[in-house]
């Protein structure tokens, strides 16, 4: 294969992964963008306009919260979803599958987020609080598979980057799921307490964990030897 | 003509194509995740929120199911439309209003989807199953119609993929339509069945027919005997 | 300037127009997406669940109608726009604004036909028809003012296609403005007349005036030449 | 480092931020889209569709007004953003960030348009007023976070550019949050006043400070010399 070649295949490459990351985004945005939607319906409910508006936005503190904390977590997994496309270069049949998994339960979101800002009264909103984590040990889990599915062997990687960034992934990604699961459990106890754990799981995930120099330097490492 | 015209021009046309599966894209992916929309309807109707939220999830089993299956239909459709594109070199003006078509009917599926959530008891149920079917007949015909009308004599195709994979997309289309009159047929008689028929062809049209693999290899072949 | 410079500077401006064209198709697919939200409330209204479906659907004809002719519209607009953008190759700030202030007359599409949609009965029929074409007489407007922009004295079209392919842009767009006015007008004796006029408005606009074989032949010119 | 590693490395960031763009542009874009959904909601008020469209239309003026002023205001927003990317080469973690901060706040937008459509009489109209403008200075506080960020020791910026443009951005920001604090001052005083103040800042952000040709001359620069 000439040099030319590979080039071209690269560049493809780059298309096809591209076309999905644009996709992804799409949704991640529109996900993101819908949560505004719940804000309006409950501010227009008939017979508010006629009272105080000041009080009834101060009793939908609730309904604040529950928008800006699920933006904050969809913004998340879009980090997470753009570092993980910063290793993979190719893409297959399955795995344009697999990220379409996980992008159906990040459209969910704004479902679980209505439930948890309408139903703020036991024990209903035990039942919200489940719910709504118990869509995040969902999500965790599509994260893993389609990371699993992308790294065994290499699959889908830029063989570059195999060895650092992509192990810190792998490591990051592994007790997603568990600890997620111990949110769900935790809600049976305590709502509030629940979506505590899940805010600090997110700030975990939001912590760059490795820093865009160091990816920088092991993408350069081969290329220099070689 | 020289080298770096061709070369020129070759970043037009991709810039072209690129814009197209853009546009395309926004498209799927926003009917898509207008789908959870849907999900909130129901949820926040008055007098509900005094009442058990578990048993009314529970009762919302089907919208659920209508949301999921509608979801995984459009991710389907967008990696098919997604292949097509693979093979697709150039646009014209026609070809633009065809994928319009196209996208008209696929922005159309929340529709007949809302129906099939809110229409559960006879003979509605029957109605809502003959809609959403009938949907996915005129969406299979539209994709027909893209795809006669960019391969006949290879109008749009990248020349070097003719043969293997666009070939392979026409034996795969060509009995869509007709499969999905069987569903709407189906329907009549039996609402779940139709829509499990309708299941398995989606899972025959997410079935991965060309292997990326041999894709790429038919496409190396004129370039390495050239 | 050097060589290498122009490139750079070129990559930038098709950058630059790349980032507007993105935008625009957003809001473009939006628009177009969001007309599907309008079909679901009707059916959704109370009450109607207990009677016929088939029946209820066959009432809102209409609905459909008007869901289907806007959006066939609004992609008939973005293929002129995609046309347009294929002979701009910079962009400045007014121009953004210009290209905004179209936009925003565009997302503004679902509200008239959510009033064609509703009010089929006079004399609020003729209110709907008047605002529904009043719309496409001011984006007529902002696509001449926008074009106008960008063409005068070449402004920020790409200098090869001066010739051919822009004039026929300019002579396409000219009397748009004037031609939806007596849309208008019409809409005032008759509502199914003045829509109908649209619609033939829209066939025209959709038609294929500069062909794009013609379009890349005025390109290859003068490169040929040099 | 040899000159087409740096090359790759530039592609690479560009594609970064190619990305971000999009997603950003993706926000920017459904934000402005979603405000026509306020506008659906009041038509369809049930008992309305008997009475006269027109006076219905007529008395929705403020609905219409808040409508096109939120939607300039989330365009002049993103052509600033845009602008502020042409000067941006690089991302990082807490940048990603910053911007998705930046995008929570304008996605709320249409919740404060809503609000101010509605509640049109005394004392709400006061609350309104105060909330459609408080969102204006967290918003531009998040832009100057943004930014500072960015700009802080040429951090993330095209070196070339740090002179003029970039300082032309700071000079530009720097104000913005206080001018907008006295927007919500104002509007305690006078609701009118103070919309016709965020009007008259909307109009300074949307006017062209740099002009283009100048950021053009002074990125040629450097290289000229070299």
């Amino acid at each position: 294969m000439l040099e030319a070649e590979a080039d071209t295949e690269q560049r493809d490459a780059t298309r096809e992964t591209g076309r999905l990351e644009a996709f992804s985004d799409g949704v991640f945005a529109i996900a993101a963008t819908l949560l505004v939607l719940d804000l309006k319906v409950s501010v227009q409910t008939p017979g508010r306009a006629q009272t105080g508006l000041l009080s009834a936005l101060l009793d939908q503190g609730t309904m604040f919260l529950a928008f800006a904390m699920s933006f904050a977590f969809i913004l998340i997994m879009w980090v997470n979803h753009h570092n993980m496309f910063r290793v993979i270069r190719r893409t297959d049949h399955i795995f344009l599958l697999l990220n379409g998994l996980l992008l159906l339960f990040i459209t969910f979101v704004p479902f679980p987020t209505a439930l948890l800002a309408t139903y703020t009264s036991r024990p209903n909103q035990t039942v919200a609080a489940v719910v709504y984590n118990g869509t995040y040990v969902v999500i965790a889990l599509a994260f893993n598979a389609l990371w699993w599915y992308a790294s065994y062997k290499g699959r889908l990687l830029d063989r570059r980057l195999v060895a650092g960034p992509a192990q810190s992934i792998t490591r990051r990604y592994r007790f997603g799921p568990l600890m997620y699961l111990a949110c769900v459990g935790l809600a049976f106890f305590n709502a509030y307490a629940s979506l505590a754990l899940n805010v600090l799981l997110a700030v975990y995930f939001a912590w760059p964990h490795t820093a865009p120099a160091t990816a920088r330097a092991s993408m350069k490492g081969p290329a220099e030897s070689a």
